[in-house]
């Protein structure tokens, strides 16, 4: 860890195994692992993203509109397909429409579902953001490719079983 | 995906490759695979630490004084090993202050400095909350020991490194 003389989860591990025994030491170390990593890389992008203005949240949701058919979705849809809850798209496409990179419509057919269409403008900040973060490798240094397929494959089991 | 027909991280791999090739796919399904289950394994905890009034970050800062050599870490020190910044700290301390659990006091050799200190009860909900995590494999259905492990060593690089 930069700044620690030790690595806090090889720490906890030890505290782990002394207290509790081996059983689970395998789940508390990954899963404190995935809780760390999470905070740099979020940090990490977060900082790539701001000169346009955005967060990771709201540039992913960006994609999700950039590649729909329509360049729209209903709100409900866009948590479905980003896994978050419906306060998290409000703020989320709240953003996205203050800096004018996505706008809300009514539903044709449903006139009690909202849309978020993405804007010109939209399109090309994703366009210029996935640029950086492509060329950046989304900020997944100093991992190489195999390294980061056998993360997304393990990771698998726990994605498509129950939230 | 639940409730899902297709597997929205393998659909942004597709459409990633469509239009910028092989080479960021991996580190964005990567990426985006460890925010999706950041977010599923953070429910799920939540979900088992409620009946403690509990948090999984709560539970983090918790368990690091439980183990502390006095029972009390300066809150700048709980930063740097939890890797958060000091307003998080801060609401964390702050939550578990208000449920008896932890209360503040004056570190004695340098007043400027505010340590947090764990109470008795703070102890009990430590043991009895790990009790609960550790039978459930810390909520990480379906991984095995195995995976579990490679998880924690892929990620090794990233927390490592700078943030």
């Amino acid at each position: 860890m930069s700044g620690l003389p030790f690595d806090p989860i090889d720490e906890a591990a030890r505290q782990w195994r002394a207290r509790w025994g081996d059983e689970p030491v395998a789940a508390m170390a990954a899963v404190t692992s995935v809780m760390r990593v999470e905070q740099i890389l979020m940090a990490r992008l977060n900082a790539r993203l701001r000169p346009f203005d955005l967060t990771f949240p709201r540039y992913e949701a960006l994609m999700l509109l950039h590649f729909s058919r329509a360049g729209s979705l209903p709100l409900g849809k866009m948590g479905d397909r980003l896994q978050v809850h419906r306060t998290s798209v409000t703020n989320i496409v709240d953003g996205l429409e203050r800096t004018g990179l996505v706008r809300r419509t009514a539903h044709q057919r449903d006139r009690r579902s909202t849309l978020a269409e993405i804007t010109q403008r939209g399109r090309e900040v994703a366009e210029e953001a996935t640029a950086v973060l492509n060329a950046e490798r989304f900020a997944t240094a100093p991992l190489g490719d195999a390294e980061l397929a056998a993360i997304t494959e393990l990771l698998r089991g726990v994605r498509s079983g129950p939230a």
